[in-house]
């Protein structure tokens, strides 16, 4: 299940606002319409955001590829600027589009057309990488997790929020695919209701059992035996272990703590921000109310009541019992296992 | 703001289920249709339920006012029986039916018209004592809370959930017609979302301040330092202080624990089950899933996802501060101090 990807000149995506009960791809090449299906959450999850931004830059390129090199540079840089503009939480999307920034820079003696072509052989190997490692995170997650597991995940880190095959859910697939007849209950997660929408969806259609529950039955869960670990994403990993990830992560950390159950952040090494030595430090995304006030357009809140939208929030290392990456299972003190990811 | 009240020969209840965008009141007079309006949450709230049940059983006996008092009894055996088995949680609901049938058993001598009469009396004594115990409770309860505290709140055990006033939402009027300069934070509370819809609009017609947030922010907003304490309702109490409330109640005492805060319940006496030694016993309902894969008629999840829609939990008694009542306010050992309540 590919959310984004590139076919016949174009990106295209499928529409993660619509699901589960439409299955729309739009068709993408102007790069300014990339950036809002980010915003827009056309597409989301930290990864996929990182390839859509890879893409978003190389048709900018495109599109500018007919100026003088000096004008492209120049229109280059808004491109980068718009990209970067969307979203300020996911690290994936910054990563992505300084390794596109790096490109142009270190062939600035090509031609636009050449840095043009190797924007897209960038962009493709972004992508491409990323299914990778999503890969290679699941098969070490995997060995975490026991034969009849239940494993609770918070919002979507799917195949869906990734290029494909995901994070949390990769760990989840690499270890249904090792036969180990786990099972998974997903939280809705709203207000987005990536859990309903999306996890559940994409479960459902590679036939995982899951059952889906409201954010706030998770507690009750625990406490009736029901879940034996937590395996979630991250849109931003400190130095320290710290982790941003969807609003709710936090408050299943301290729920999954007081119950004894292992909690697992599952994400690529591009998640982590090894220049930020603590959550303390992340920018968190204050979203439109209207996804609290509205569901559908549906009104559930009284017209003009206060609203507060944090789109995600940060997880103290301490609740963290292992980081999962495509290069291994990192653990406490994650202050000296994280920085040794960087230099592998 | 009164959810169910007596007039002009007719039970009114404002439908709890259209609201906030909505306001409407509806009339009942057949005691069926009073126990589908309590099983479809048109009322609902412990308190609100045992005045609605009250009135009900009275219906029932002016529609059998003209049989022979043999046939009457047989009759509103039935009646009881139908609003009894309307919702298991609340113990309000067979506290209150309790009280009606005790009315009927200690007047067996009376003519069927008198025996009727008495119970018109009883179910208004429940409904004003509703009221007054909401007050009293209230006076208690704003003693706990300081000046300019910030109250985090779950469902709705306001003015909605009783015949006035509120349990938890009277603490917090109470404290705000002292002067206390008190804001709250309203969970929405999925899947019925009574805190969005009705906690919100209650108070924000009171012009107490309100900010409404999806459940699981409420764990972030906690390690923001932005709630003082939670005060919550309660649809039963156990002897020892195990206390049944809305779903998610649990998981906001473990955050509340986790965090240092204070975690209030407040509820009136007849919410206590002196016969149950401990909450493991409490029966927690299971309501149609349909309430959690779909939002005023909009699909949120896929067709034929596994969805678990416990309608309640229970909160252990370690983790709750004090329980506040219209005798006073009680605190642990609860299997000390609630039994104390009881002979009072």
């Amino acid at each position: 299940m590919k959310p984004v990807y590139y076919e016949n000149g174009a990106l295209k995506m499928l529409d993660q606002t619509l699901l589960p009960t439409e299955e729309v791809t739009h068709s993408y090449t102007d790069y300014r319409e990339i950036a809002a299906a980010i915003v827009d959450m056309i597409v989301r999850g930290a990864p996929a955001i990182g390839v859509t931004a890879g893409y978003g830059v190389y048709f900018g390129a495109l599109e500018f590829e007919k100026l003088p090199k000096e004008t492209f540079l120049k229109e280059m840089e808004t491109v980068c600027h718009v990209l970067r503009a969307t979203r300020p939480t996911a690290v994936n999307l910054f990563w992505a589009v300084d390794r596109m920034e790096g490109v142009i820079k270190n062939n600035s003696e090509k031609t636009v057309a050449e840095i043009t072509a190797l924007l897209k052989t960038e962009a493709d190997a972004i992508c491409s990488e990323d299914i990778k490692m999503c890969r290679d995170m699941g098969a070490y997650g995997a060995e975490l997790i026991h034969r009849k597991d239940t494993i609770l995940t918070h919002c979507n880190a799917g195949a869906l929020a990734t290029a494909d095959y995901g994070t949390a859910l990769g760990v989840v697939r690499a270890a249904w695919e090792a036969g180990k007849e786990i099972s998974v209950y997903a939280d809705e997660t709203r207000p987005f209701l990536q859990g309903a929408r999306l996890t559940a969806y994409e479960l459902q259609k590679d036939g995982i059992p899951v059952t889906l529950i409201t954010d706030n039955m998770a507690g009750w869960m625990m406490k009736q035996g029901k879940i034996d670990c937590v395996v979630v994403g991250a849109d931003r990993i400190a130095r320290n272990g710290d982790v941003a990830n969807k609003i709710g992560t936090y408050s299943v950390s301290i729920l999954a703590k007081a119950h004894g159950i292992p909690f697992y952040v599952a994400a690529p090494t591009s998640t982590i921000d090894f220049n930020m030595w603590s959550g303390d430090d992340i920018v968190i995304e204050e979203r439109d109310t209207r996804e609290i006030s509205h569901i559908k357009g549906q009104q559930i809140a009284p017209d003009g009541v206060r609203m507060e939208n944090p789109a995600f929030d940060v997880t103290p290392h301490q609740n963290v019992t292992a980081i999962i990456t495509e290069k291994g299972v990192v653990y406490p003190p994650f202050d000296l296992s994280i920085p040794r990811l960087q230099g592998e």
